[in-house]
């Protein structure tokens, strides 16, 4: 049994400093580093990078919509090519910056509103999957457990790798609570630790009415931009050791 | 004998035209695409790659600096290791857009104010070729003949190509006569070709005194955005063919 | 019997020109100046404040969303306060150019998408109609005629200004045909003039099934980055003046 | 006697928390407000408009360089026009954002490079003065004491405000010892406090030789990006009061 501990890291921009990605990183296999667009900028995807081999961690791109103000949290309608060239341009660019430092990208995670919107979006999902098997066919595409986003890496024959929240509430059917209803968002560590060793040694998860609902599991999202966020990542990461599951980039075998 | 002819291209940006991309490039060798910083955008990159593709063009990085309202014209002061990872970003990201259409890179001229400090400081030209070569070691450098940028390529082991301008006046020192005195700008499209067939063949310029300047051309840069840009570049065309001088992207004989 | 000539003018950028402004402002009465977030920068606001002063016409802001790789023409979705400090912020922009001038601002015209959400949607038009109504009172905010935003100036005590299109087809619901539909957009310069006479004189339009329309017509746009606008421009004032219609600025009694 | 304590406030972005503003508005009596170029952006600037109108503190522009990721520090090479409509599109923009909020703008200070830049170059100088007093004559003008910009807003007929450093070490030429040199920062409150008192009381500071160097100081400048910011600034604000010191805006008497 396996799984992958990520984290959205290298979101810092300029003069500003994002989350406490020296915090998490001992903890997680795989880094999502921001391209400049949502945030990140050359110097700080560098630093992270460097951050990222430090710990041996798996390097990916966290491509979001170009808008620095919002984070990338705010939806953009964009035209399917439009998609494919924001991302593709923002994996190279941290391609580029990767092998600068001698490394190499493992995965692409899209982020915030693009992400969400792929979930739910196949023409969006597969402009994406596009992007990712263009700029380097054997990255792994992330992207939220049986949403179009993966079914659309599939359709494009990249290796895929479904993401689960384990300090999120879900819903009978799958999906998550939205944020602001009760149970929506998991704060006890162990609580936290716990819902991932279920998700990745039974790929289930208790879900708010008290039910199991089945999740496919390959890669656990850990928020660095939390307070507290290391303390959760250690918790989670000794858990999962604890239950015999091993940590490891999706595709690590195959690249690493 | 061989030479190169390069243009700027990819300078649109959104609803934005900037120059005659589609009128140089049947007659040019080498493209150099800008890169989203001071001007282009992931959609300009895409279709200029499919562009060169399409006319069987080199395609190179055009990075410049994050001065999209100046064009990159303005000087900005960064320090090294902040130049280095702006161009290693900007190469990176167009040579994923590249790879997005099935195409690679063959070399980086850096753009505007950044290539002129460049020429001039050895800090900013050794930051670049840094860049370059840890991107990809293979990519060729390309610098204002006898510059600092010219020799930081030689010291980072990279292939450099010296370029010269045949429609600028030339100082007896070998510099360029600056923009706004008599006889900076040559638009006479047979003494541009003329000048031109004479910097391929001979390495050897007539300065504005009357004399005669020895320069290395390996690539003539051909302006794009000038009124009557395609007729100059077909003039100088034909002219170097006429003259038996082969054109041909620099190191294309290793790449291509 | 009057109306006003509106065009979107100032959406050059830096290096890069964009419709022919110089062409349509001998003809229009106000002119919708771009503020720097989806087109336009300080220098070229700066020079279109001028050449609105030149020519006696009235200065308004075309406020849009931050997305100048998108033309502000893609939807984004912000929260009513962030349009309203978006829209204070912007109109605040271009007073701020205007009094440099010697000039100052008679309206607010929302641009692209921002315009279109607004026009449907009554929270963002409240935002908006709040935006102006606490930088100036006494600006006049131009709004879709029959729209939500038209709808929320009213409420926030504003003067507003309906506006309609003499160049392109009404359905017989008073709404626009969309484009690419049969009959959307009008380019003959004759019939483009002879709507616009009828929508001022008589306040209808000949639908696309033949039915008259009534609309509320206090702003005609007259489009400035479509080939031919100056002509198409010139035509529609003159067929005006030989209607007896005077072509005034919206509130221009009041405030020139 | 009096004197003004100001700090550079409203440097947060989109989702990046800058400085400690909360902790030294209630010291200070003037705020200068990042305008979206090297900092803050318009949700921002509203907000931190709220915050010093709850404090009765003096709201000011703090214009800057458009250099987000620099943020605004690095030189950039503008022409004066430039720089003209850049300070005034800026002080246009806050004031529309106070406007929105009920407030004015009491006074203006460049930011980083372009304060900088400004304080010895008097093109840059006189561009700025000319910015503020076309938006708005009664606007106090805040420049390095001693400076060209002081000397610019005087050439201006603006009033200006003559600022100093008690925080930083002096040379006995008048000048701040550049950062990095021994002495050039001081940390101990308690001494900033006593050479802010001295600046005020007497327009003399002691500098790194020990000889006493006259300053003309009508305001003093309190950083609120350093650890213990609001110490220091309440520890400065009690021992001017403690020697009779008014704290007081630049012009205050007239305008609030």
């Amino acid at each position: 049994m396996r799984i992958d501990l990520n984290a959205d890291v290298g979101e810092s921009y300029g003069a500003y400093r994002y989350g406490d990605d020296e915090g998490v990183f001992p903890f997680v296999s795989s880094a999502n580093i921001a391209c400049g667009f949502h945030a990140g900028d050359p110097g700080v995807m560098r630093s992270t990078v460097q951050l990222a081999s430090r710990h041996g961690v798996a390097i990916g791109a966290h491509p979001g919509f170009q808008d620095l103000s919002g984070f990338g949290r705010r939806e953009m309608h964009l035209s399917p090519s439009e998609v494919e060239n924001l991302v593709a341009y923002q994996v190279g660019a941290l391609a580029g910056i990767a092998a600068a430092e001698g490394g190499r990208l493992s995965h692409v995670k899209p982020h915030g509103a693009l992400y969400n919107m792929a979930a739910r979006d196949p023409a969006m999902a597969d402009a994406i999957a596009r992007a990712v098997r263009g700029v380097d066919g054997s990255l792994v595409l992330f992207g939220l457990s049986d949403s179009q986003l993966i079914a659309a890496g599939d359709r494009a024959g990249l290796r895929v790798a479904s993401e689960v929240f384990a300090d999120r509430g879900y819903r009978p059917d799958g999906s998550l609570a939205p944020r602001g209803t009760p149970g929506a968002v998991v704060t006890d560590a162990a609580e936290v630790a716990s819902r991932a060793g279920g998700m990745a040694s039974r790929q289930t998860v208790t879900a708010l009415d008290g039910t199991s609902v089945s999740v496919k599991a390959d890669t656990v999202c850990i928020h660095g931009d939390t307070p507290g966020a290391a303390v959760l990542a250690r918790a989670v990461r000794d858990a999962l050791i604890v239950a015999g599951i091993e940590i490891l980039p999706p595709g690590g075998d195959r690249r690493r």
